[in-house]
């Protein structure tokens, strides 16, 4: 393993190994409005939710590695406390990225990408029109983590309400991820887009015990051709099958010949037929 | 648009329309040790870097929302301040999930999950060998928000050390997202799986500022046939191209007969050819 310890690498190099590491993280697309009223844009990725109740997202607005100074949205929420997160899709992305460069204060970002303003209802900044949600923020303290270049200041937000675009729900008026089709930031000039074949569903009831790899019998936990993964799905489940259960499991199995029962469990496994690839091994 | 408000619907809605808003989220494998000795691990998605100098990142152990108990890893920092960041790619996380089920206080989730305790370098709580970055931290810090259902505890971590596995190294020692084939947390029971086609490439210099859409001749910014995205590459170019350069950029272009100016350009913005677009426009 290569060793990163912070002080003997560059604050440069720390911070990409960070962000490849710490990844992917959700965009922060931050509004909010100068002393002037001047209308800012901004792109943050050392952001997430922390908190259902009170609602809490939490985001930072960091010191320049190069000169230390600090950003627009920063001085703008010290100065009134408002903020609206704007959630990033695909089909926005790079009118977001183009904000991500360092315009003068008084250019305003809305201009700039094309990007559409519209009132918000608890607070000054502006929503952008075509995210598909807005989160109005009230800010609840700030905190600085140091005076150093690259240091963070957590910006900790009470959220005051959601918008959410219909067109992103499901018939249960539930988000669901391909329509929204987000964007999370990973390191370097990468980008994830989460939606379409990259979304893998896992369902784990928290009060469903799995009986754990220590219940599986040896001969499947040292399987040389099942993987963790598959592994970790037998070992979901609530218990091991009893004889009679076992019966029954294998009763419609048509045995595959010239395959070993290992690959036709796993086979079983990926079709999500656990429970038979189970009463197969044992 | 849908309004959400908090307080006018319940916990459990606000919160699944947080986690489907702010997503793709990095997970955070939490690894603790409790004071009878019990090795810990718990994933958590309310978690990212938030700074580089001091290297911070900060991740919340939430109430649960049933019935407003704390976990082990909160119970386990508040008495010993040390936890263990395990990054968690495809091949762990279904052994990862399996640890997200309340198995009680006694039973350690390396067991359960067949994961391999390793030990760390400047901490007791032990490390995943089976995962690609294994970050070592120390508590600085726990900010409770709130006593209630849900609420969240933010658990502000040093960086001590970083531990990388040299296999998701590109040939500059770099992090490489299609290597380390993280997963990321999104609502419900769907994560992301961010490497392959879902990675996506936007390289934004911070010093070079694009003209921006406010600049982009009418005719190309109410084009019915470029999209946001297509415009904002055009909106970040830092220049518009003179007539000699249009001259050189267009001399070796074959016209598309039977295709609009706009088709074609879309396709060389696509291709990566976004001055000859702009010159082609122009």
């Amino acid at each position: 393993m290569l060793k990163i310890v912070p002080g003997k690498v560059s604050v440069s190099e720390l911070h990409q190994y960070l962000l490849g590491s710490v990844s992917p993280r959700p965009i922060c697309f931050a509004s909010t409005i100068s002393e002037s009223g001047v209308a800012n844009l901004a792109p943050y990725s050392f952001f997430n939710a922390f908190s259902s109740n009170p609602p809490t997202v939490v985001f930072s607005s960091n010191r320049r590695v190069a000169d230390n100074t600090t950003k627009d949205t920063l001085h703008n929420v010290q100065a009134n406390g408002e903020v609206v997160i704007n959630m990033v899709n695909h089909a926005i992305v790079q009118q977001m990225a183009l904000s991500s460069v360092n315009y003068p204060s008084e250019v305003s970002e809305f201009e700039k990408t094309g990007l559409t303003p519209i009132a918000s209802d608890e607070v000054k900044p502006f929503r952008v029109k075509e995210s598909p949600v807005q989160i109005e923020c009230r800010v609840r303290e700030i905190i600085e983590l140091a005076k150093s270049p690259g240091a963070g200041n957590l910006i900790i937000c009470d959220v005051l309400c959601l918008h959410v675009n219909e067109e992103v729900l499901d018939d249960e008026a539930k988000i669901d991820p391909h329509k929204i089709d987000l964007m999370g930031r990973m390191g370097r000039a990468f980008y994830v887009r989460a939606s379409g074949d990259a979304i893998h569903k896992i369902h784990r009831p928290v009060t469903v015990l799995g009986i754990g790899f220590d219940q599986l019998p040896e001969s499947v936990r040292l399987s040389q051709v099942l993987t963790g993964n598959d592994l970790a799905q037998l070992a979901a489940l609530p218990a091991l099958p009893g004889p009679q259960r076992i019966a029954e499991l294998l009763s419609g199995l048509a045995k595959v010949e010239g395959n070993g029962k290992h690959e036709q469990a796993k086979q079983l496994i990926a079709a999500g037929k656990v429970e038979v690839a189970m009463a197969l091994l044992l």
